[in-house]
C-alpha cells in the first residue's frame, strides 16, 4: 500500500475523525484518524463509527472493510479520559447532587449509548478485518472483539486496561472476550491484572490469527484478506458472518434451525451458478450488488 | 491393522457406500466407501448415514466407533456437485418458475432433512472418534464436527469451502465450528476466506487433538483410543458424551442440574463396583451390555 | 514464601481441613490440609469448603485468594473413595432395597448438596487464583475449573478419572471444561478417556495459564498474582469477575445488557478518582472497604 | 357432516386405526378409529399417528386439519394400560432384572420416542383444529397441547390423570400445558389432583376456545374453521403456525428476528397479490400448491 | 375532558401524523391523527412514532404515556396497503428482477426497521396506557401489544388480519400476543382465521383489562389510569415496567437476578423516604425530575 | 377443622413466628403467626420461613403443604415497614456516607437472601396450597406466587403495594406474575397503580383458582386439596410440580428432553405397581416414605 493514496469513498467524506478509503474494489478501509492523541476515543469519535458503520452495512459498493489505527505508535490508546473527566455527560452525572437511582439512570442509559457506537462493528453486515499495532488498550479490546478477523503487528501492546481506572470494563470486552479465545483462565488473568500482553502471546492464546512484522505489513495483509473476500458472493460472505455470530450465542440446535430459514432464501441467488461456472472457466465470478 | 481384514458388523450389511465393520470388542469401524469419488457424497449416501449412525446408537454391542475415509487421497471432498447439479431436489426446486416463497418451503425442508442427516452423528449415543486425512474440505467439516474426538493424517487439507461456490455453509460447520475451537478470529478467517489450513495449523487451533505421520498411523491411533474407550463402563462413557453435548450448549447452572438427575439414575448401575473392584484387583472390568 | 509464616486469616481457625492464612494484605490463602492422604476429600471436607468461600466472599479484609494444596505429592487425588464406600449416604442409598425412585431422589439431593459445595469457590465474589501441583486428578478438576485463574506447577499430572471408577462426573468438570478451554476434541478425548495429561499440555489447551518449574515457584507465582489483584479497586475487580462468569454463560445482547445495569450501580464509586489522582500521582491508591 | 360420507384422503389408507378423510378442499380429517375401546392408545397407535402427521406436513392437498374420535364416548381415554401392562416394552424393562442405569436408558429411548410421535402433531406445517368429546383424559390431554385451535362440546370430561397411577405425565402435557393457558393455580391444580374438569371449565381458563352443545355441532364447527382456514393463502397460514409455536417458546426479541428471516423469504410468494386482487374484485382468491 | 384543549408538549410540534399534548403533570397524550384515512399507517407515519417515543423515553417531563386514536371510526385500521403498493420500497424490491437472495435481504432489512419503529413503544422506559376504539386490526394489534395497558371502548372491532393479505404478521403480534393472553388456543384462533372480536372477547381473554361504553369514557378512563401512574415514584414506576418486561422473556431465576441488581442502583433513591413520609402525613408525595 | 386442635409436626416446634401442625396424614400447616401486626414480616421471619420450608422439602413425612395466615384480618400485610426502618441493614446501608457503589454491593446481597427466603416456598420438593384471606398486598403476592395453588376467602384484598413505597417490587412478584396469570395488560395494570383487586378479580384473571365463602371455608377447602394431593403417590405428585416449574421457565423441547430423563429414574418406583392395583381393588393405595 505505501506510496498510493487510496482514493476517497464516495459518500463518507463527512466523517471528521475517520479516514475512510477505498484501496480495492468492494472493500472500505476505515482509519481511525486523531494519531496525535494516539487515537484516542472522544464522545463525538465514538458517534461517528457508529453512523459510518451503519451505512457501510447497507453500502452496496462495500463487501469487506478493513480497520486501522493512524500513525505508528497506537491503534488506539482507549477512551480519552482527560477529554471525558472534563466534558463526559455520564460523569459529570455522577458528580451531581442528585441521588444515586438518578445518576444510575443516567450512566445505564449512557453505557447503551457508548455500546451501540461499538456493537454497530459487529452488526455490520460485511465482514471487518481489524489490523491492531503499537499501542492497543482498553477500547482497542472493546473495538477489536466486534471485528470478525483481528491481525496485528509484532510491536503490538494489548491491555484490558479498565480495572486499572477503577472499573470493570462496560463497552463489550468482557461480554464478547469469553467467545472470542478459548482460555478462561488466561481471559480472567488480563481482565482482573490489567496486565500488558503482546502480539506474540495474543497469537497463541487466538485473539489474533496472525501477527506480522511491522505495521505496514500487518496492514498489507489485511488489505490482501479483504480483497480475498471482496472477490467472492457476497450473498454467500454475508450470511457466513451472520450465521457465525449467531451460533456463537445460541445452542446448535437453534442455530441449525436459523441457518435452514436464512439460506432457504438466501440460496435463491445467482451467485451459485456464477460461482460454479467460474470454477469450470477457470476465471473470477463477478456477483450482482447486494 | 494393516494386513488383517477385521470382521463384519452384524447386521450392517445393508449399506451400499459405507463399510462397517467390528476391529475389536465393542467397536465399530464406519468407513466411508466411494474412494474413486473422493468419498463425496451424494443423497443417498447421506440418508444411509443417518440410518447407521441411528443403528449403532442403540447397538449394545457397539460402545465406540471409528470414522474414517477409504482411499489414500481425501477423507471426504464434500458434497458431489456434480451429482447434485443434476440430481439434487432442492437445486432443481431453485429453477423451477414456482414463486420464492414456494422455493424457500422446499429448500428449508430440504436442509433440515440434510443437518438431521450428519446430526445423527452428534447424536449417536456412542463416542465418535473421527480420523481425517488428504482432502477434507466441505461435508468433511460438517461431518467431522459432529464427531467427537477428531485425530488427523500430517497430509490433511482441510478447508470451509462453500463460499466459493456461493453459498453459506449450512449443514452444520458454522454452528458447530465456533464451539469446537477456541479462537473465534480464525474460525471467521477460514470460513470467509474459504482457505486451507493444514493438519498443523488444525492441532494449534485445537480442531484436531493429534496429528500422525500418516492415515495409517492417524488410523491406529483413533483405533487404539475407540478400543480404549471401548474398555470402559458403558454407562459412564456415555453418559460423559452426552453430558458434554449438553453443557456446550447450556449455561454451567443448567447444566450442573441436568447433570444431577442423569446421575441420579446412572449411577444406580452396576458398573461403579465393577470398575472399583476391578480397579482393585488389578484386572480389566466387564460391563453388563447397555 | 519460603521460609516465613504467613499469619492466620482471623475468623477461619474453626475449619480442620483447611489451613486459612493471610500472607498479604487484603490476600487470603486457602490451603487443602490432608496431605497424608493427598488431600483427596471427605464428606466433611466439602462442606467446609463451602462454609469458607461463603465466608470468604463477603469478608471485607479479603480481595484476593489463592487457593493450594498441601505437601509436595498432590493439589488433591479427589474423592476420598475408601472413605466413601464406607460412609458415603449416596453410595449407601444406592445399596439399599428401596425402589429406584427413591433411590435417585437421594442421589439427586446428594449430588446437587455436592455440586453446591464447590460451586461456592465459582461464586464467591472475590478472584480466586488455583495453583495445582502433582496429583490433581478428579475432584481437582471440578475445583479447580471453579477458579478464575489456573497456574501450574511443572510435575502435575492431571485427569478427568471418573469414567475409570463407572460414573459420569458429576460435580462439575463436565459442566464447566467445555467453556474453560477451546478445543472441544481434546476436552472430549480427556473426559471420555480418563487419561493423564501433564503440565504442558494444560498450558497448550488453555486449561492453565502459566506453567512453573516447581510448587514453591508455582505458589510465589500465584500468590504475586493475587498480591497484584487484592491492590486494585475491589469494585472493579469483582465487577470484572462476576460480569466474566456472567458472560460465559449468556449471548453477548444479554451480557451487554446486564453490564450496563451493573455499572450503572458500580460506577457511583470513589475507586474511579482514587485510581485515576494515583495514575497522575505515580502512587498506589488505597480503596475503601467492600 | 352428518348423513354425508366425506371421500378419503389419497395416500392414507394404509393406517389401521384412524380414518382419514377430506371432507373439503385442502382440509383432511383425522380421526382416531377405536371407539370399542375408548379410542384408547396402543403402540402401534402412536407410531401411525407421527407417520400420519409427517405425511400431511408435506402434503400440498391438505392446507388444513381436523382432529377427532369417533364414537360417542371418548375423543380418547389415554394409553391403553392393560395392552402397556401387557405388552409394552418400557414397563417390562423395569421389570427386569438389569441395574438401574440400563432400565433408566430403556425408559429414556422410550418415553423420547413416544413424545415424538405425539410431538408431530405440533410440527406438522399445518394448524390442526382438534374437537374433544366425552372422556378426554391423559393422552388426550397430551395430544390436544399440540393441536392448534381446541374446541369442545359440552359433555367432555376431561383430566391430567396420570398422578392416579403412580406418574408424572411426560409425553408433554406438563411441558405444554402451562403455556397453553394462562393460570399457573389452575394447571398445577388439576395436575397435581388428577381431578375431572369440564367444558366450562376448559373455556373459562382458556384450554379451549369454543363449547358447542353435542360432539357434532363441535365438529361441525371445527370443520367450518378448518375450511376457512384452508381458503386463506397457505403461505401466511404455514408461517402464522410456525411463528405462534417460536414465540411461545423464545424471548421477543428472538422472536422477532426470526420473524423478519422467515418472511424475508416467504413475502416473495404470489399470494399477496393474489390476496389483494381478490379483496379487490371481492371474490375467493386461488392460490398455488404448496 | 371533553370541552376542554390540552396543551401541546413542549418540544413534540414537530410531529406531523401524531398530537401530542399533556393532558395532566407528566402525562403525555399521542393521538394517531389522520382520521380521513382511519389513522392508517404510511412509512412516514411509523419513522415519527419511534422518534417520538424515543423522545418520550427520556423526557423528565413525562412519566406516563395515553396512546389514541383520533376520529370515531378508528384506532387505526392498519398499514394503509394502498399507499404501500404505491411507494413501499420493500414490496417494490419484491417486484424488481433481482434474485430472490437480494430481494431477501431488502426485504429484512425493512422488517426490521419496521419492527424496530413498533418496538419502541415497548422500549420507551415510561408506561404507556394505550386505548382502542373502532376499527382496530392489523397494525393496531402489533402497536397496543407494545402497550403496558390496553383498554377499550365497547364498540372496538379487532382483528390480526394479515393472514388475509396473504403473510404472516412480521412487525409483532405474533411475538407478542402469545406472551400477552394466557389462552394459546384462542390466540391461534384468531391469527390463523384472521376473524374479528369484539371488545368483550378482547376483555375475556385478557387482551384488555377494562372495556368502556365509548371512546370518549375509555379515554377518561386511560387518562385517570396515567394521571394515577404519573403521580407515583417515577423510579418506582419505570423499575416496574422494566422488569415486568425482563421478568416476560426470561426464566424466574434469571429475573429475580436481575432484579437484584436493577434495585440495587434504584433503592438509592429519595423516592422510598418521600413516599414513605407522604403516607405517614397523607399527602401526596412529590418526586424529583427522572 | 374448627373445634379440633391438630397436633404439631415433629420437629418443627422451634419456629417462632410460624405454627407448624400435622392436621392429616402426610400434610403439613404452616401458619403465619403475628396476627397483632398483620402477620407482617421481619427479617427473622423470613429467615424462619426458608428453614422451615427447606426442612418440609425432604421430611418424608410430608408430602403436602398448607400455607395460611393467622387471625382474621390479613393472611400478611407485607413487611413490616416501621421494624425494618428502624432495623433493616439494608436500609440502614443507604443510609450511611459510603459510596454508591459499596451500598448497592449491600444492597444486592440483601435483596439475594431475602429472595432466596421466598424461593425456598417454590423449590420446596412438596407442593404448597396458599390460601390468602383478609389483607394480601406486597409480600403476600412475592410469597403466594411461590406456592402452587392459590385459593381464598371472599374478602380478600390484594395489591401489589411496592411502587406506593417508591421501590419496584423485588422479592419476586414482578418476575412471576407474568407467569402465573395470562394477561400481561391486567399485570401491568396492578403493579404499576398498585391499586387493590379483591377475589372476584383474583379468581377471573386467574391469580386464584377457587374463591370461598370465608376465611375458614377456605381453608377447609384447602385442607381438602392438601389431604387428596398427599394421598397420591409423592413420587408422581413431586415429579408433576417439578416437572411444571421447569415447564415455565423453557421451551417445550427443554422440558420434553427434562422430562425424559426425569422419568427414566422416577418410573422405576412401587408407585405405578401401587397404583394400578389399588385402582383395580378399589381401595385406597399406600406408597412408600420419600
Amino acid at each position: 500500500m505505501a506510496g498510493q493514496q487510496p482514493k476517497p469513498l464516495e459518500g463518507y467524506s463527512k466523517y471528521e475523525y475517520f479516514n475512510i478509503t477505498s484501496p480495492a474494489a468492494f472493500v472500505a478501509h476505515v482509519e481511525i484518524n486523531r494519531p496525535k492523541k494516539l487515537n484516542s476515543f472522544i464522545e463525538a469519535m465514538w458517534i461517528e463509527l457508529r453512523s459510518i458503520f451503519n451505512q457501510l452495512s447497507v453500502d452496496p459498493e462495500v463487501r469487506a472493510i478493513l480497520l486501522t489505527g493512524a500513525g505508528d505508535r497506537a491503534f488506539t490508546s482507549g477512551l480519552d479520559v482527560q477529554a471525558a473527566s472534563e466534558n463526559d455527560s455520564a460523569i459529570q452525572a455522577a458528580n451531581s447532587d442528585e441521588d444515586g437511582a438518578r445518576t444510575a439512570t443516567k450512566m445505564r442509559r449512557h453505557i447503551y449509548e457508548f455500546q451501540e457506537c461499538i456493537t454497530a462493528v459487529e452488526k455490520c453486515e460485511k465482514p471487518v478485518i481489524c489490523v491492531l499495532h503499537g499501542i492497543s488498550i482498553g477500547l482497542a479490546i472493546d473495538l477489536s472483539c466486534c471485528a470478525d478477523v483481528r491481525l496485528c503487528a509484532a510491536d503490538t501492546r494489548l491491555a484490558v486496561k479498565e480495572v486499572d481506572i477503577g472499573l470493570a470494563a462496560d463497552i463489550g470486552t468482557l461480554s464478547r472476550l469469553p467467545k472470542a479465545v478459548g482460555s478462561l483462565s488466561w481471559v480472567k488473568d488480563v481482565c482482573l491484572s490489567a496486565r500488558f500482553f503482546d502480539a506474540a502471546e495474543a497469537l497463541r492464546v487466538g485473539y489474533v490469527s496472525e501477527v506480522h512484522e511491522n505495521k505496514a505489513k500487518a496492514v498489507a495483509a489485511g488489505l490482501e484478506r479483504a480483497i480475498l473476500i471482496a472477490e467472492k458472493s457476497p450473498v454467500a460472505v454475508q450470511g457466513t458472518k451472520e450465521l457465525l455470530n449467531h451460533a456463537r450465542d445460541h445452542s446448535v440446535d437453534e442455530s441449525l434451525r436459523y441457518t435452514g430459514i436464512w439460506n432457504s432464501a438466501m440460496l435463491q441467488s445467482s451467485d451459485v451458478s456464477s460461482a460454479l461456472l467460474s470454477g469450470i472457466q477457470k476465471r473470477k465470478p463477478t456477483f450482482e450488488k447486494l
